[in-house]
């Protein structure tokens, strides 16, 4: 049995939930569990292990301190609700294999090398995705982010006491010590299909911001209320859900209308108000901006808003050279996102995905994919941080 | 003052929420403030009070087991969240104000009269409408009733006990002493704006029933997943919503899409699942039947249906002998249909509307257009109770 199999197989049951999918919200017994076992496994390798003052952990091959920065690997653990076993910890259970890999052939790193498991990524229990890495880098103000609750009541800063965090907020010192940052994510749609390869390299995550629709409305009986005398904002979410699609179409986008709220959302009351969200996102931010002035007349209102995220060009040419494999975009946002923002020179591997799905327990990866994936890895890490390159 | 002024003015602040509205759900402690301000009204007005099996609160004129069958007339007092002031307590206070003009100019009745005001109309807060007159006529089941649960999960039966009631069940001998019902409610379209009259008869409640659409889609990530590879059934809502409103609009039928729920409703998720539900009525079955075929791509579920209820054609017609008004039917069901479909001679008085809005705090009668509906109502008490028609 592989390292990866070995490792990928003593996560498996944890955090798995009826219908196959997973739970492993942030700080739940599940992320404990998780995260004890990041622990275990990596001092099991020699590595070092600590954790960040944003609730990070890293595991370190060689003396960041003294002879850093260094190459840091890994992904979350972390999981959206129900989904499935390959976002994020296909990055954390690659990166340790990928040290396997090389331990057994005797490598010696020249540069300090790292395993990251950021915390929080998903945002699925505080909603702030990448609230570890958003935190450890400063992008996510401290004091909002420990007292962000989840739906119980309980905020970010309690939660993170469970794992013996006391004091939640940015950590530069943790940061210095990344030199290069490479994440291996399982890819959440089918670029990789269509191009007929395992494994690509990320070049960018695409700009994406996420807007609020406020549709009003005008209560009334749906039984007595003629067509003619009704204010309905079904309609206008009607109009909202088809043209946001048509328009991303158009544009070369995608827009998604994922959230609604119905008030007071009564079988036999038309309602008088309708909130919903709009997700959008492009390679280039024209088209995004396009599919919103297609939108205008429901006067979308911004939530947030991302740039496009250009990984680190030099980095990107590294892995090119070393891997064969496709240079691809994303729509989603990463950790590594995150770390460019912050100006650590990050890229991407992802490994193939044959449906697309994600978040969901249909997300899948076929075994010699991730292979590939471990493979990859480790031939990055090997020059990265062996002095090849 | 008039006595309609004096009574509207006594529960005006019952149950009163901020923005105007009110919530009088049943047996809440705002419903029992009212329960108890209709018995003390009725009791100084002479009248004998009391409550049937099922919780309807009932004040005689005469003795309705002694001279029996009696004319009733009235209404409910609870209301929807945040409804208006005149649903249901429109048509008990109206019932009280005629009882006052005719014991002022002397009236004697030749048979019983009652005033009658059914527990639990609206059914918002226990999800069954008319449930007290559905106990009552014995078409819901005592069982079922009991065990019906509000948001906090109280039982029906617990939130009666209450009231004092100890046997929550079907009432045969007070559904005897009802000869005929009429009852009075506020107009919740604009069928006698369009007429231009403060008052109208009713004829009939139209076919109505309720439909579940379940609309199966697969969750993927809003990010990454492009239009082509995408399972949205938030499409379909939109299809449902769009084409629910034109076929209604074809077949002179109205159609509302007014509840909707979204899984796992995540800004950045397409969504798994999407259930709505379709709300459909017209003046004939076969327009409510043309709708649902021309969504059946859609595949409703049908979860409730109601035949056309005709009021008593007798009865109907006495009413149109007494009062100049025009006959109209209606969309929304009412304690008076559950009393015609259990065979009691029924019908009803509207009192116009200006907007049509209810269910609502928006919801509206003029003064004056009340105090026609009294004098209507006054009317027909005097002739069908005094020996006349």
């Amino acid at each position: 049995m592989s390292s990866f199999d070995a490792l990928w197989d003593q996560i498996a049951p944890i955090g798995r939930v009826a219908g196959g999918g997973y739970r492993r919200f942030a700080y739940t017994d599940a992320d404990l569990a998780l995260r004890e076992w990041f622990v275990a496994t990596a001092e099991a390798r020699g590595l070092d292990v600590d954790t960040d003052r944003a609730g990070n952990l890293w595991a370190w091959w060689g003396d960041p301190d003294a002879d850093g920065p260094g190459l840091v690997v890994g992904s979350h653990l972390d999981s959206v609700p129900d989904g499935g076993a390959f976002d994020g910890p296909l990055g954390v259970v690659s990166a340790l294999a990928a040290l396997d890999t090389l331990q057994t052939k005797g490598f010696t790193p020249t540069i300090p090398i790292g395993v990251v498991c950021f915390a929080d990524e998903e945002g699925a229990r505080f909603g702030i995705a990448c609230a570890g890495s958003r935190l450890l880098t400063g992008a996510l103000d401290p004091a909002r982010a420990r007292g962000l609750t989840d739906a119980d009541g309980s905020t970010l800063a309690e939660a993170a006491g469970r794992a013996g965090l006391a004091d939640l907020g940015p950590d530069p010192e943790a940061l210095r010590r990344v030199g290069r940052f490479v994440e291996l994510h399982v890819e959440q749609g089918r670029g990789l299909v269509h191009q007929d390869a395992a494994v690509g390299i990320g070049s960018a995550i695409w700009p994406h911001g996420r807007w609020r629709v406020d549709l009003a409305g005008r209560a009334d009986h749906a039984g007595t209320t003629a067509l003619a005398d009704r204010t309905d904002p079904m309609l206008d979410l009607a109009r909202l859900i088809t043209g946001a699609r048509e328009s991303a179409q158009r544009h070369g986008a995608v827009a998604t209308v994922g959230k609604v709220h119905v008030e007071p959302n009564g079988v036999n009351a038309i309602p008088s108000r309708v909130t919903a969200w709009l997700d959008a996102r492009a390679a280039e931010e024209p088209a995004v901006r396009a599919v919103l002035a297609d939108l205008a007349a429901l006067s979308p209102a911004e939530e947030s808003w991302t740039p496009r995220t250009p990984f680190d060009p030099r980095l990107t040419a590294d892995l090119a050279a070393l891997v064969d494999a496709p240079v691809l975009e994303t729509g989603a946002g990463h950790d590594a996102g995150v770390l460019a923002q912050a100006g650590v020179p990050a890229a991407m591997l992802f490994v193939r995905n044959p449906t697309g799905v994600s978040h969901s327990p249909l997300e899948h990866a076929d075994r010699d994919d991730c292979l590939a994936g471990v493979a990859a890895l480790a031939r990055v890490v090997e020059h990265l941080a062996g002095g090849h390159p």
